[in-house]
């Protein structure tokens, strides 16, 4: 009886700049795991994502925007911590706002796209 | 005393549908290099792309679409040959404006996060 709903797409974007620099959806939910859980080590866990890699993505953004947008104590006493800088804020910012933007123009052809998928809901 | 011109970002669009169904760019190239071709295999020459990945790609699309988006007679006289349907016109058409579209409305905010990048062309 209950007709598994069917969820709206979603979109997902990379933005590909000059010098290899790539900033896209991963980077932006670090980022804003970061903010919310003041340490690189829990946001790659809320993300199944390793230390080492949720490491590598920050050293990445860190050096490919002119200022910092990760400020981290490694270690030490209170086990480190890390905050969003006022430019990391500011990129976050961006990347969502260029998301939503994005998908709203989109949505109509999305939506017309959508209709045109064969339904598997009735697939055994 | 020429200095590398910094090219235009690139917006790069994933859409993620039910049932892991996806389409993008590579995907969008695909069909856009075999309308051009009339060939899946020279399609997938054209992108480095291996015969099987491009294959494999294509049964993709037309098992995740209602109608299919390419209709191919493999090999025999005449060594196959290709080509998109009227679906596979439409699909590759809504995907390009969803590219297009997206690209305008995030443009302006796009210019903003590449104003932000490190200016990387003056490293050795």
């Amino acid at each position: 009886m209950a007709e598994p709903v069917s969820t709206a797409p979603q979109l997902r974007l990379r933005i590909l700049f000059d010098h290899a620099a790539m900033m896209g959806p991963g980077k932006a939910m670090l980022l804003q795991h970061i903010g919310q859980t003041g340490s690189i080590s829990a946001a790659g866990r809320a993300m199944s994502m390793s230390y080492k890699r949720a490491w590598m993505l920050v050293e990445e953004m860190n050096a490919m925007f002119r200022d910092p947008l990760v400020t981290s104590a490694r270690g030490g006493q209170g086990g480190g911590g890390a905050h969003l800088t006022e430019a990391g804020q500011a990129v976050l910012g961006l990347y969502q706002r260029i998301e939503m933007l994005a998908a709203t123009a989109a949505a109509a052809d999305i939506a017309l796209l959508q209709l045109m998928l064969r339904d598997m809901s009735d697939k055994k």
